[in-house]
């Protein structure tokens, strides 16, 4: 590959100014003229039918301009695949917090006012929230009774056909030869059961959508989301508008980590922007962003291990139990996607996966970074410790002894490559031997030390689209639909712009958010950015340089192969004095003679392969895989249950860094996640009603609980190319908060001799885990 | 031609419901985070020194943000051709309202406050205030000292070459024949003075800007203008910024008439916005539109013509003094352009035209509807009127005698083609003949006829670039970059697109106004845009229908050329019924698998000519003329001199016309104007400085001025296709106010015997005639 001048380099990220100069807009910053406060009347019972609702004392409170009931919604619902959600139910709610009446006020004050003069009469129903309850056969609660009838939940319907697991929403089994004659075969047999908390994205911005029905009947919707092109599709259907009549401008995004995927607060936005004539802007508080937001799936995931006694994984049989809450959404997804992190690290002969997303009246899982994956690689991670500590085999052996190779085929058949996963873990283990504190312990603190290793799949068969317009004066405009919530994609898609035309970032110019300028893109979703729009940009490149060439060829009397492009200027390969400016291929007055304007345009669609849908098998069900681990040193505190990391090295392979600084920046904010996630963060439901509604009940790390300066290190293992993505990248920011959980977990263990298996590994925990054991548990 | 479903029908206005529900936003509206006020002060001199300029006091203003001179800015100049003039002058006035400084504030009160803390000190230096003047040889006043420096004038300095003539900005000259032979072989030479007041344009809405630096540099100004890319242009070289960080955002005007042409507001907000680093907007009032907003050029015109005794002309000699002001701006094309209002009606075989742009130290003059040819035929029209007195001949006789025909070249050398100037006449004199009173005169009044017929010249040679964007709904979007002032182009282009894909123009979507979206054009100028922009969008509907229906040769099995497009669906000509719709193009996401969209692309340039400079004489020097006619019947009261319009008939001809009602539409505002110029509108300027500062002072007619019901009626001549138009279309809107002002001054001179030369015809100067007359004047 010839030498890269700007890709591969940590320059500034492209909106750097604009943010640290404060001009940013946010969505939640906007405002239009005549915009009226949304405010969504919320449901106090995890599971009731509505009987009734007055809404005549808000209608008439003289701030009001609308208000709107699930009477007023169209019948259509909506949701990312299963279409099961009202904008409002008109019969029954599901979750505490659903949202059951909205008011359109001329301020908030006004807006939180009329609120209370709506009455709602509830019959309150039997609830279901556990999922391994609500999974049950023929249970005693079923969360949607009519679900059969929406007839849009392709996973369910085809593979489980069970009418009496009606919990049940969405279903993916993986199968690899014979696990139980694997478990017959094996030296020992282990299994553990494991699970994960509710947890927040905590994105300081909190969800919000603005919507304006324009005098042409065209819906405009202000939201930053990660997925428009789905969310307008929905807004089309609930409110019978063909697509060019739905135009979704998508302003920055005060982070997301996945929140930002539904259409709720956009539709609900819309139905009152509709029924007030006006626009209406609507912003959840941190308490509702917490009750409808959507958070991070909990999970149950069992794991079960045949093994050798030299420690080769003969069979392993993973169930995973998807705790999706009162509606689907992208949860379906979620249910399908989670099953690779237990398929592609590691060699299993004998392998089975079921995986099941569960309906219980608890709120609404969405997204979030990691997608699923976490949840399985805590279990699986901290479940091959377990195996090394039953066959006294060092966890790091354990594993090198069972990861896949290159060639080989792993847990779903796919042909592994470009896997980088023992260099990471070679990394982490180097730094964290080399660093780690040797000094005995003090009182009642106790050292130990744990590694884990991890993949992160990057999803295949979607799509991107991406234009790059030229300008007169040779600045290369990059038109994308991705979504930068902060992990870089702008600056990212300019590097490659201007790798290609061989210039520099400050003559690229990068747009997005707006439908009429940009084009289709499936959304900025598992870690797929970077190879699908960068190769969608790579395609527009070319085809705008195609078309740069055929034009200065006449002026250089070269064919137009014989002509490349650098800073600014077509020039003739081989003799570079012999040049054309940009400039010079546009009339004076700035546009061109065919055309007007130069535009070259790229779609990529990643390679699509046919699953076996019986067996989860098949050549192709991933553009890739990246690969990554954590090795962490902890002390525990045995008199009061406290865990302090100590020290801390997280290694991933991304192939190609597109801007090193930036992918170091990934696995930094991947690690305060992951921390967070490990030890103390957890959206407590009780009795289906969330009751942690602020940062002070809900505790995310802060910079004073990462381990001290010097005690963290971000390692890249970057000769792993991968040939689908541009120069060699790879997708990987998601996976920078998956190995960290159970590197930790391992540690504590290691440390103080009990194993958590349930995060976040709280105090609480550790000490009860302490006492128990001491008392012969 | 087949028949045409949308186009020649008279669909409701697209902008209709956003106009009559008051929800368009005019530029004026418009606000932006972080705005301060602009304001600016001016001088009281008409030319002298500033000396000194103390801008301590506003500076030290708690409100402001910014004070800007003539010292802050750039030594770059702008203007259309010239480029004389700076944002602010730091040496020299040259008129009286020019700006010279400008305060950025909080609010407007702080702006204004701090405007009277700004201390100039200025030498008063001699002015010229009369055109004939100044135009004279060795002037004692030079507006320009340093005129030939700038060396952007083509017009000045490659035709006249007259040092001794400092003032002429511009000159033009037109040679045919031999027009000093022509006037020794007439047998009556009658040569005439005629002029023409200053003229405000009125616009409701007035001049504004807002400039906003972005943080990458970028400079984004919103200003509703008819030529944003030459605005731009000036811009890039006023602050050194490549064309694409220079972003206009062009919304909708509350009226334009020309006066959105200049970038004076543009650069001096955008000067603000950089000294005070927030964005600036700069809303001028009513007085200050006035001083410093442009007006129409007062011109004079001397008419010297040979005819002989059956009428037929021999020679003309046109003499056309544009007084241009203080600043050249525009005037330059004026001045080019007004000559072919006296070239292409009349068969003159020996003819002749110098006009000239002049400097004074009035307030710079501005484009105008019908741009310098009202004033030339005020002068012709009355005119002829005085030659078929003097050679007792009927009025219409002379004119149809002398009228150029098909195929003939006219005064430029030209082929004539399309030329409906005789049925205009023919239309106009019946209706006035059937509708005329025929009751005798009462009391002081007396009544009178009298008609004129023109011609407005479509400039050549000029480019438009637009795009069509067909959506997956089938719904065609067009892209321009044309300004709807009012005039109706956005209706035109949509009812053109609409014919082209056979659809309804709800189906229609025109957009506009931001150049990352559309793209070069030349300018709303010129009644140019139907048939340029139209020319362009019907290529770049082929452009788009070429790639449809290769796409769907492949789905019908049949070549591309066999399909046409109908109703969002290609069909199998001669088979309707093999259809594929054109969303089943597109994938069920919404895009394109080759491209992701599919934008059809048209540039048009006009036919260019090659002219020769010192006769005037080409081919081609226009795109084409439109004619028209008025004929109108008034009364006018000899003890008052008060001039009623009692009737009056207005026709044009427009080859087909795109939306008939809209061309009505045209004729009733063009005329609404024409008679404000002929009877009461003048902006007074006295001594340099303009007294005549608002609606008081300058007299608009109201409804209540115009001839009561039935009095008027707009007739159309719709035969005379064009080929050079879009389904034969001529643009003629400019033209629309030039037949009335010297068929109503015939009809006073047909009235009362007095034939006033210079308009607007007030009371005063009726009176005064009469008594001239009446003292055998």
């Amino acid at each position: 590959m010839a030498e890269l001048c700007v890709v591969g380099h940590s320059i500034p990220r492209v909106d750097a100014v604009d943010k640290v100069t404060g001009s940013t807009r946010y969505a939640v910053d906007l405002k239009v003229p005549g915009m009226l406060y949304g405010k969504i009347l919320r449901s106090p019972y995890p599971h009731a039918r509505i009987l009734r609702i007055d809404s005549s004392g808000a209608e008439r409170h003289p701030g009001v301009k609308a208000v709107v009931t699930g009477n007023d919604a169209s019948a259509e619902r909506f949701g990312f695949l299963a279409r099961e959600r009202a904008i409002f139910p008109s019969d029954v709610v599901r979750f505490a917090g659903e949202g059951v009446a909205g008011v359109a006020a001329e301020s908030m004050e006004a807006a939180e006012d009329a609120l209370s003069l709506i009455k709602v009469d509830y019959e309150e129903l039997p609830a279901v929230f556990d999922p391994e309850e609500a999974i049950k056969p023929n249970p005693a609660v079923v969360v949607h009774p009519e679900y059969p009838k929406y007839g849009r939940l392709p996973f369910r319907i085809q593979f489980l056909n069970r009418p009496e697991l009606p919990n049940v929403y969405a279903y993916r089994p993986i199968i690899r030869g014979d696990v139980e004659k694997g478990f017959r075969d094996a030296d020992l047999v282990l299994e553990n059961r494991f699970s994960t908390a509710r947890m927040h994205h905590s994105a300081l911005e909190p969800l919000n959508a603005m919507a304006r029905f324009e005098p042409d009947g065209t819906l405009t919707v202000w939201t930053a989301l990660t997925m428009p092109f789905f969310t307008r599709s929905a807004l089309c259907s609930l409110f019978s508008l063909p697509p060019s009549k739905v135009r979704m401008i998508i302003p920055e995004s005060g982070g997301s980590f996945g929140a930002r995927a539904e259409a709720t607060q956009a539709a609900q936005a819309a139905l009152l922007a509709l029924k007030a004539r006006r626009p209406v802007k609507l912003v959840l508080s941190r308490e509702e962003f917490l009750l409808d937001g959507g958070t991070r799936e909990p999970m149950v995931v069992y794991v079960k291990d045949g093994v050798r006694k030299d420690g080769t994984l003969v069979a392993r049989h993973v169930r995973m139990i998807v705790h999706a809450g009162a509606y689907c959404g992208i949860m379906a997804i979620t249910c399908h996607s989670c099953t690779f992190a237990a398929a592609a690290t590691y060699r299993v002969p004998n392998f089975k996966v079921d995986s099941y997303a569960v309906a219980t009246n608890e709120p609404p899982a969405v997204a979030m970074r990691g997608f699923g994956a976490g949840q399985v690689e805590l279990a699986i991670e901290s479940q091959m410790d377990m195996l090394a500590e039953k066959l006294e085999m060092d966890p790091a052996e354990i594993r090198r002894k069972n990861i896949l190779r290159e060639g080989e085929e792993d847990g779903c058949g796919m042909p592994v490559y470009s896997i980088g996963v023992e260099d990471c873990l070679d990394k982490v283990t180097e730094w964290i031997d080399r660093n780690k504190d040797v000094s005995g312990e003090e009182g009642p603190w106790r050292r130990g030390s744990g590694i884990a290793i991890v993949n992160r799949q990057i999803p295949a068969g979607t799509t991107s689209v991406v234009h790059v317009k030229v300008h007169e004066d040779g600045v290369i405009e990059v038109r994308h639909s991705a979504h930068d919530q902060g992990q870089g994609c702008n600056t990212v898609l300019a590097q490659i712009a201007a790798e290609e035309f061989k210039t520099s970032v400050d003559r690229v110019k990068v747009r997005y958010g707006d439908a009429p300028l940009t084009c289709f893109d499936h959304g900025t979703v598992g870690s797929r950015t970077t190879m699908h729009n960068g190769n969608a940009l790579l395609l527009a490149c070319r085809d705008a340089k195609r078309q740069l060439f055929e034009m200065a060829s006449s002026k250089l009397s070269v064919p137009p192969d014989g002509l490349d492009v650098k800073e600014g200027a077509v020039y003739v390969k081989g003799v570079p004095e012999r040049v054309v400016r940009i400039s010079e291929l546009f009339t004076p007055l700035g546009y061109l003679v065919r055309g007007g304007e130069l535009v070259g345009r790229g779609v990529y669609t990643g390679p699509i392969g046919s699953e076996d849908l019986q067996t989860g098998q098949s050549k192709r069900p991933s553009m890739g895989y990246s690969h990554g681990a954590s090795a962490a040193q902890v002390a525990v505190n045995t008199e009061t249950g406290e865990v302090k990391v100590l020290r801390m090295a997280d290694c991933f392979d991304m192939g190609q860094p597109i801007n090193p600084k930036m992918c170091e920046g990934q696995i930094e904010g991947g690690r305060g996640i992951a921390l967070g996630s490990t030890l103390s963060e957890e959206a407590v439901v009780i009795g289906g009603k969330t009751v942690s509604t602020d940062f002070m009940d809900y505790k995310i790390p802060t910079s004073a609980d990462m381990p001290p300066n010097g005690g963290t290190v971000s390692l890249m293992v970057t000769s792993h190319h991968h040939d689908n993505g541009p120069f060699g990248a790879k997708g990987f920011c998601e996976g920078t908060m998956l190995p960290q959980p159970p590197a930790v977990a391992n540690a504590i263990c290691d440390a103080v001799g009990v194993r958590i298996k349930d995060i976040p590994i709280t105090k609480e925990k550790v000490l009860e885990a302490l006492k128990k054991r001491n008392a012969g548990g």
